[in-house]
């Protein structure tokens, strides 16, 4: 009997997915399908130039295929046993991961989300509760821009079946193991992909850095290391993650101090813009439900009080809010505002189906 | 015996300064001389254009004298009885005011501070302990921009003398009750300027919308209606106000709820920017100290909690950090920081001595 490579379908082709990509090919057990929307044209004709400290540097590579869109991967590459989605979750914008990877998903589909935060697999269940869902943290450092992949570290997933009512466990393990099998190169220098036995946990581990971190650098537009100049170690930095902590031990998941003292000097020295600084420098939207609105949810469910992460987050939500207006995706009209009550007109962005 | 009309100085040519010195002109008692730095070619060739609600329309107006430094007014127009200050106060920037006005101090000045912010007289007296210090909030509503001063409520000074133990609180009495006499228009519709028995008091009262909405707007260059729009009022806006008033309350200021409530409500629908949003806006150095940090040394002594200012405080000062870079105030070296320890080197700001 001939083992059938699976046919993979990677959506978003930033530094984590052009990696993910590249993974899966070089290991040659599955097809693997990348879309690329607004650089298209440009990976078509040159490929990707990667420098990655594991697999070095490669210029003008490609994956078997490339798609502009997921609709154009779904109608020229057929239909896709893995759904890898590497694209930022961003559930108030205009366009939420469901409806992005929607006309992708067939009977056979198993859906894997490599991103970040926390409570990203329950609209996934709710919108397609008969596909297998799959949940992976990734340990990576990596970013694109302009055609080039900069891969800082090893590419390291923790991958964790997510529970599914509609289906076998035995089923989805399956799925688990055998996209372990594809993805994980037989020289484990190279990468890492294992199974995780407790994701939740390094959502929540992962999320003392980006809650307080990137939110923080997002807000102000500067660096690690110049915020931590201004006292914010002692004066934010620790504080919002004990925070953060707290809401995670009210969960089950204690998460020991080391890990705070940890990411309060991880960039020591670097002055180094987190991702979501970068993204409010480039005014493009950023993933303030995941990473706090989420999170402060089960907060208030639980009855921790956060006071400083609440602060950082309701801030958030007015910088995402001048952000979508910016680029014409809320419109606001005073008049309809005008109210000495507390009650004001819901905010509705413009829904564009980019599919 | 002859009434000497008393010499003044009128420091700061903003929307305070230049209503200050066409109160104090058109009242006809006083000589006065206004520092004008930035625009002096212009407003000494064409004078003001006022637009005020009580003044009516004013083209090319000027006030007696107008000097284009505080040198240049102690050199060009003589000693002066009355310094009145109504710059922006930022201690932490390259010209705290005490080094603004002090070529023109001399030993019969009296200081008139018209500033926002608690504990701005403190460094006054530490520098000028033999002059009279006197105090005073102003609620007017009024800004400068190229020439033109918008002025659009009535000028409404509360004026009070700073306990200073150099001085016999008689002689300090008198200058108050000359001050008053010298700038109160004969008609009370024009303006106001009355004795205030509890300085201090109306301090914190106005520090209710300062250090929560206008620092909330500066971080995230947002207008107060858009904010509340992402819930601002519950989730940031009230909490906070709560805090400060605490704080107050510590000092033995009980501020009423509904003081919280007129300010939540103040700018429904008008979508106005404050003062320190419009600052950032501008690239101008923001009145982080005077606004916030003096009033969270207060909170830390008496032991009340500051989440949230503490929150906004910090950020304030990540936000200056980067604007006082920016204009090439302050210089990192990266080396400098590159420490795995909480121990930063101090900031430098590079002093200008713009007298």
């Amino acid at each position: 009997m001939t083992f059938k490579k699976p046919n993979v379908l990677v959506i978003g082709s930033g530094g984590v997915g052009a990696i993910a990509a590249l993974s899966l090919c070089l290991n040659d057990k599955s097809v693997v399908t990348l879309v690329v929307r607004s650089d298209y044209d440009y990976i078509k004709k040159n490929g990707f130039l990667i420098r990655s400290k594991t697999y070095g540097v490669i210029e003008n590579w490609k994956p078997h295929n490339v798609a502009k869109s997921v609709t154009d991967a779904r109608e020229r590459f057929g239909e896709f046993d893995f759904i890898v989605v590497t694209t930022k979750n961003i559930p108030d914008g205009p366009v939420p991961c469901e409806d992005i990877i929607a006309p992708a998903i067939t009977n056979n589909s198993t859906i894997i989300l490599i991103q970040n935060g926390i409570g990203i697999e329950i609209p996934m269940l709710e919108r397609f509760p008969k596909n297998p869902l799959l949940s992976a943290v990734s340990l990576i450092g990596s970013t694109y821009g302009d055609g080039v992949v900069e891969n800082f570290f090893k590419d390291h997933i923790y991958l964790a079946p997510f529970a599914n009512p509609n289906i076998e466990n035995s089923l989805v393990d399956e799925k688990v193991r055998l996209f372990c099998e594809i993805y994980q190169n037989p020289d484990e220098t190279k990468n890492k992909i294992e199974v995780d036995e407790e994701p939740q946990r390094r959502r929540w581990e992962k999320l003392v850095y980006n809650s307080v971190m990137n939110t923080t650098t997002a807000l102000v537009n500067l660096d690690v290391n110049r915020c931590q100049m201004c006292n914010a170690n002692d004066k934010l930095f620790r504080p919002a993650m004990v925070e953060l902590r707290e809401i995670a031990a009210s969960e089950g998941f204690i998460i020991d101090e080391k890990f705070q003292e940890f990411f309060i000097h991880i960039g020591d020295g670097q002055f180094y813009a987190p991702s979501m600084c970068v993204d409010v420098r480039k005014s493009q939207l950023i993933e303030v439900e995941i990473i706090l609105g989420n999170p402060l949810k089960i907060a208030e469910q639980n009855g921790v009080k956060t006071p400083i992460l609440s602060t950082l987050y309701t801030m958030l939500k007015m910088l995402q809010l001048r952000m979508m207006e910016e680029k014409g995706l809320v419109k606001i009209n005073p008049e309809d505002y005008n109210t000495n009550s507390d009650e004001y007109p819901k905010i509705v962005v413009e829904k564009s189906f980019r599919a």
